[in-house]
């Protein structure tokens, strides 16, 4: 059985969702589900008939989200800790937390360790697309300033997660820039653009509306842009929902015309709905990471250890190393 | 009478649009007009009663799109040259052009000059926000690679235009960042934050979801980041439209529902729609230059040039070198 190790103390809203999503989880999947927290409490969440499938392990500590990033190497009690060292220790095969992200990253890379020929391990994300599929993004968070082989490195880290882990046969890359042509770019995608041409999958810089129209499977970008793109994206969907809101108000004919549309509204929610992916997979570490939202529901919890689960039974990090060796010679 | 410089051939569909702006324009407000282009097509655009407003320049050639920028400057018959020409010999007072961008901002760049204390000028647009105003984003394009200093020149640039231009008494300006908290940024934007705290109005860095909160007034970020907020966001509006329409098309109860909402539809449109902001205002330049989109319609064009009244009738160059001079010594 697939042993899935779970930081239950580090989200926002305590262990209560976290425990809820490894139940719904448990009702859908078979797995070892390895809890780290206040075992007592921990204990009391979870439904005696599922306690076989569950083993608890003591943490007197919990990384808050005040806490520095490096703190937490240092912080041998907390959740985040004790989860990482798990997986170090090969005693589960994947990690998922909603706590500290910064702590899980710097634990994780120093900790577990860094694949072979990979610089900066990166955070990759699914953004919802017009198609109704997704664009996975990296990184968008871990690496502020990037040269251009670290460019390179997420471009191999995100194809390998394209094709092993959503099933992309031949999935369709792209470097994110300020114009599709060639000669447009920052001094580093410029040069990161060179590199990356030596991939197949590689299709040329994408425009930022290239992330949602479909017509690339995996955007690669520096972290401070990605996060800027992430921000920006759920800025405008929230700046449409409150117009749309708004103004429906004033009318009652368009309040009526927004009943009749609820299933529409719902499913366009569903579709840009964060929780169906679940988390964000840490690439480029010796093990399986998933970072999730520190808001998680319990759906987005459970749909994250499915993420883990896939991840973990995958050939994903093997790939990855052999095709920077290719690349290393 | 305000003279009022349109490049009539540089848009995408012709001089049509573009003169059909410069008379709807004129319907409104009187100025005089300087026309430069194929004199013998624009003479038969312009209506006899509206002739007294305008005079007519004669330009044999137009940069077309796929020029290079830097070829602008050898092009000395072109439209644009001679607009930009007619502006530095102080013949007219704003150029606006919905031409090839990098050669209208090479031309004004080398042509009219920069301001003193301004190492780049820079492009800013208006985005529309939650609270129905906009915020003021630059740089969008102009300066891809930007040094900190170069990020300061922004905030200076774009703290006048929202003051003289946009009249706001007290503006709130942010620098785009990945995370709020002043630790956040990149190299440059790290050393830029320390260099624009220095202005009152300064907040701080915002994250890509403030453009559209309507939390700040003006964001500051380079060309490169600019361009992919920019591209990001109509992206996702245009991915959200997408979606919505091609799940009302599947049910006859959302058809009708949509119908009762066509009204708040409508008002979305309008409130984020380009065409009402005009165009794009090239900051730091001795001079008034609008960068309107190739495909402007006649609305925009229009907007356009109501812009570059206000612009050219306003004493924000002085107060950008005022601003400059002050912090250079």
């Amino acid at each position: 059985m697939t042993s899935i190790c779970i930081d239950a103390m580090g989200g926002d809203f305590g262990p209560q969702p976290i425990i809820g999503g490894v139940i719904e989880a448990l009702k859908e999947v078979k797995f070892e589900a390895v809890l780290v927290g206040d075992t007592k409490i921990l204990e009391s969440l979870v439904p005696q008939n599922l306690k076989q499938y569950v083993k608890f392990i003591q943490a007197d500590e919990v990384v808050s989200m005040s806490d520095g990033a490096t703190d937490a190497l240092k912080r041998k009690e907390s959740s985040i800790f004790k989860a990482i060292d798990l997986l170090k220790n090969k005693q589960t095969m994947a990690v998922v937390s909603a706590g500290h992200s910064g702590a899980t990253m710097s634990l994780a890379t120093l900790r577990v360790g860094r694949l072979k020929n990979v610089s900066r391990p990166a955070i990759a994300t699914l953004m919802p697309n017009v198609t109704g599929g997704n664009t996975l993004v990296l990184d968008v968070g871990a690496n502020v300033d990037c040269r251009p082989e670290h460019l390179f490195q997420f471009a191999i880290m995100g194809e390998a997660y394209a094709k092993e882990i959503l099933k992309i046969k031949s999935p369709k890359l792209g470097l994110l820039s300020n114009g599709e042509e060639s000669s447009k770019g920052n001094e580093a995608t410029k040069e990161a653009f060179e590199m990356i041409s030596k991939l197949d999958s590689f299709v040329g810089n994408a425009e930022g509306n290239q992330v949602f129209d479909g017509s690339v499977d995996v955007v690669i970008c520096d972290g401070f842009v990605g996060n800027i793109l992430l921000k920006t994206s759920e800025g405008v969907a929230d700046a449409i929902t409150k117009i749309i809101k708004k103004h429906v108000k004033k009318s009652p004919v368009a309040i009526a015309g927004s009943l009749l549309m609820k299933k529409v509204f719902k499913t366009l929610k569903q579709q840009v709905d964060y929780d169906e992916y679940g988390g964000a997979p840490l690439l480029g570490v010796s093990g399986c990471v998933i970072i999730s939202h520190g808001k998680s529901t319990p759906k987005a919890i459970k749909n994250a250890i499915f993420q883990a689960l896939k991840f973990a039974n995958s050939d994903i990090n093997k790939v990855i190393e052999d095709e920077l060796s290719h690349f290393a010679k």
